[in-house]
């Protein structure tokens, strides 16, 4: 799987980052824990230089993982004290990158929660990385919708507290009157999907959707299994019984436009998404609560609101990850972060039961490109309001 | 080459298209022409049947040329026919299907010379599809922005004459203040790109587009070659000079992309182009010049309005190709025209030199894959006011 | 296909044979018809400069189909006035590269024969390229085995005549004692090995020979189809059924290795298919039948020797194309011919319905990759003697 | 690199094939370890279930190496209390099949080198395995042609001691007069070939070696790295420089061959070897003598007879991998041990400093597709005698 990186990768990839950005550029003379580490473990910055093959990641037995928790423990160590030895302009000069560098950290916390689900679910023996929680069975509430007005609103980060470049600038735009599903799409309502042959009709899929549909043999989302004619699911806590309450999770770009398709409605913009999530408190199914897997919407009342908007899954949007009008990326090898992916992904937005909850607000732009399964991915639906 | 299709293909799928989509309908008991060409001819609907693989066109020796020719007799005899002894309430349930087949007759004269194009290139030889014309050498004009106010604008096609689905429904956008550049970018301008090693520098690039140039080397816009220390192009006409006046062509998005980057500029929105063309008359080089190459702006002012907005090179937008809010493709098998390729495709505007005039306006949107060079595409510069 | 190349080609590349080995050598200042047909035509000579990749060939549409044979004339006109002018000496000089143009020439007439096969075949339009003859249906012969001592053998070309470097020096071999079956293989015993399921069993198969049978999912000779419960065969004269007493064809080396480790029988070596064949006559269904086809093994008597040895189906043998033991290839391109190829292919002997009678010796070495099917292949048994 | 496996990976292999052959065929109701490593440790036996596939097997985080190692205990242990208790006629029925599990073992172990070695060299921190031996640096010495008679020979096993079945059954072939050369090609002697363009010359090469040196960029031996103007070698002991002395080892039998020609020689056949190895003792640079890399040939006198027959490198010989006359694999599953590898492989011999001693000896063939490179593979010339 080429997208996916192991553990021992993530751990050294976000200190690399630290003592290049950071400690590289503040120190002059600064010597490298180990000058061939900037080559094994740049991700994708060009203007730092070259990159070890991502394919190649798992080949990497040196450095072992001792090594790398020396490593850590080194650069952190030279952070905590260039930052304490700073003076106020200098702490404040760094801060933004350092900045930067705890939120690209909490991304590979993220991260390294689904290679490990994936590169498990690869192995016959199907290790568990957790002890599952032993939830009770709910049933699923009824889909209900949220209407709001059209006009002119505006959207991206509104300039408190941390965003990401291409979260900015905040601008405005017109939005058509629409409504938002109150829950997101459930097992038991996919299952319909699938069970009314949904994989097998081109007429519900675009046209790329189709090709990696039959290509890849796809006929349930990514981690389903039929067992003995029933669909059994793969787990950070092992094999389960796919539970109809629980939100459909590790779903591409083009199952969640299928979907939605079929049963007449529509991936929200995300300009609509971040209509209805404006004012919304970020609460939800994070990382923090140890569960790793998406939960059922609870029944005690949405008061009105959406449910899971934050938390539980990543939710596929109508909308490229374009940059917004008069994006800027920043100067140097930090304009590589975001700006260059503004091509064939698309926008996700909410966070999943592997995000951090620190990390998450309301114009949080996720993305990635339409093929993608093996993030906590899902389905939240909405439709015109004529 | 396998987007590219032999000239005989051509001329048999559009009339396939009048058979299948209007005889096959209209007359109950119809008899195909050959059974057998439903499955050779038909592009990609799949609601109609099974497709023969678009790649293995080229081996199709049979049916030959004279046969294509009778089948396109037949089938032109049998149209006439049935709309001349149609009733007034007959022939307008058929028009919006025949109406369609003219305009996608149309597309398919446009993609006939662009694959004779490609065709002929891949041949040592170097064959000439036609006598080039000897044009007068002219200076290039220098390049001039033409200011557009921000605000709530309307976009799409607005009811008069024909228009393919996905121009439609007509809808409201905001749009931010732009200017956009008084002409296309030209060769010279591109090659001083080049020079300046612009295809070597990652920063200029996308990360796919950066990918698509180093696995496929690409270190000038399609049709270039270096000839003896100068560059050549490949024409419809033959070799000849790259001529710095001329119109850059047969670039790619990510070309144009970063060609915009390294100018300090943007692509236009889709929104911007159609607000900036939507009063400009629907004049310039389109293949009835029988050019078939794009011409130097010329000289002779432009009035205080953009020149070469239709004709000569389709522009490449900004926009990823995607439904305007409240689309609805059609019902049946002429659902799959536009609809479903709504995904990592940008949109185009304009016509070209191997456009039928009549097949353009302000409204149209043409469509591509970011990596496709193979149809007269050109850069047409925008920038934001501040 | 990459491995055929349309009729035009082959016509084009036999006439540059003559003209560059033949012409441009003999006479100073020879002025080739077009210097480009050089680089278009080369097939697979690196000495004589580079090549035209063989899997676009069929892009070529210039030269047509004119030039080519004004191409052929005028190299033939030339030739004649060569060798009509030519003192004795010149003439023998030259006289052993035509001789070897002129073999060339036979190669590339059953190629022609074989591509076009392939090429139809590809075609759902199923087009015949010749009426086929009405055959009386008969009977199956039985299968009878012919015994040969063990010893010291020598093989090789013996001098007399044309042949090839590949089939030179004679040697000793030593051969153990074997038995060689009385004709081909037919279609009823390869059905029998089918319904055995010996596709489906890898215990029949070479390793190579399972993963090429599971990736391409072949289930039958190349050219059989399933129609409504019974077994079809495309053919040069079209579709029809496939006849039990006729030899099974288009069989690669893996198909006939499988089916005689089914049958408990071997393939022969190709020394102990010279030693059988050494004293027969070299007759047999020959392209100048005009039967295109392999013909059921005639009933009238085998007079005590094995039948079907030249002609019908070339015999996949057991032994990889290797060099015979003190091997030079001849100096220059020439050596190019053979010698470069002796690497993963197998060795096929005696000819078949598409080779002119005349190419064929007890000697002949023809070769091909183990999973090629698209020649008129098929297999002979053979058997240890204890 | 999909033809290597992880050391994990060996172990439990080599002790699986002891579980499955013998454990379980002999215990009735024997119950595994655990079933499921039946199918992830299974390497090719199709007749024992399918398999995980091989370029996976680097996923496998699970089982860890605290598992592997008891998995060995555990069939170690049973192993012992079976043979111990067993009854002379059982013994004798089960030691067949633990002598070749034996065998099997020592070649994992020679495998475990060559890919901890391939492994390591993927790492750009370049790790050692061991600390390299400190050799004293010797010239290299001429190399002289041994003699040999031609005629029927005898060869393949001779009875006594262990065999595989591909060494069987001994047999006559008929031998042409031939010379050998009296030690391996060292270091010195292919530089030599590389600086007279030996990579860059179409006319020295295979038709397929030539396509593989061009697809892969082929300059030197796999290992060797162009250094500030200076060869390299990669090895078990670390980078080092490349001694002119040393036997050249890591080329593919393409290279052998190129290398060959250039020099007006031939590789051996494997019947020329066996003749020239068959009184010679089994002696050499072993894996025991824990250099892991190939040495100088001796200065001290060849006694008359060939040097470095055994040890240091595999020799390519310029035979196929075929079955000897009357060759019968075993029934059963360890049929699949060697026979279905006969097809598009050549046979090396004698052994490489990889291999324990007592896995040699002179019938022994080992075989590699001609394009391996990641064995201990080196070139020893012949020459046919006139």
């Amino acid at each position: 799987m080429p997208d996916a990186s192991p553990a021992k990768w993530h751990l050294a990839h976000t200190t690399w980052f630290f003592e290049t950005f950071v400690l590289t550029e503040a120190a002059p003379g600064y010597r490298p824990f180990d000058p061939r580490f900037g080559y094994l473990f740049n991700s994708y910055y060009n203007s730092v230089g070259a990159q070890y093959p991502r394919p190649r990641r798992g080949v990497l037995t040196r450095p072992d993982l001792d090594e790398v928790r020396r490593y850590r423990a080194r650069v952190d160590e030279q952070m905590e004290a260039l930052l304490t030895a700073a003076s106020k302009e200098d702490f404040e000069s760094w801060w933004s990158v350092v900045e930067i560098g705890l939120h690209h950290e909490q991304q590979h916390q993220e991260l390294l929660l689904t290679d490990i689900k994936h590169l498990f679910s690869c192995n016959p023996l199907e290790p568990a990385f957790h002890e599952p929680h032993d939830e009770p069975v709910s049933e699923p509430l009824p889909l209900n919708w949220h209407p709001y007005e059209g006009g002119v609103y505006w959207m991206g980060h509104d300039g408190s507290g941390f965003a990401y470049d291409c979260e900015t600038p905040r601008h405005e735009v017109f939005q058509h009157p629409f409504e938002i599903a109150s829950r997101l799409v459930t097992n038991g309502e996919f299952l319909a999907f699938i069970e009314d042959r949904g994989y097998e009709r081109p007429e519900l899929w675009l046209s790329e959707g189709w090709t990696v549909v039959n290509e890849r043999a796809w006929k349930a989302p990514l981690y389903w299994r039929r067992e003995d004619g029933r669909w059994r699911v793969f787990t950070l806590g092992g094999m389960k019984d796919v539970h109809p309450a629980e939100p459909v999770s590790h779903v591409s770009f083009f199952e969640a436009d299928a979907y939605a398709r079929w049963r007449g409605a529509l991936l929200p913009r995300e300009s609509a998404w971040e209509i209805a999530a404006a004012d919304l408190p970020v609460e939800g199914n994070f990382v923090e609560s140890e569960r790793y897997h998406p939960a059922a919407a609870p029944a005690d009342g949405s008061a009105g609101r959406p449910l899971q908007m934050f938390g539980d899954l990543w939710e596929w949007t109508a909308s490229p990850f374009l940059p917004y009008p008069g994006y800027e990326p920043p100067a140097g090898a930090l304009g590589e972060y975001n700006g260059k992916f503004m091509c064939n992904q698309f926008v996700l937005r909410g966070g999943s039961c592997a995000s951090p909850r620190a990390h998450l607000r309301a114009s949080y732009r996720n993305f990635f490109p339409p093929d993608a399964r093996w993030q906590f991915t899902g389905i939240r639906l909405a439709r015109m309001r004529s």
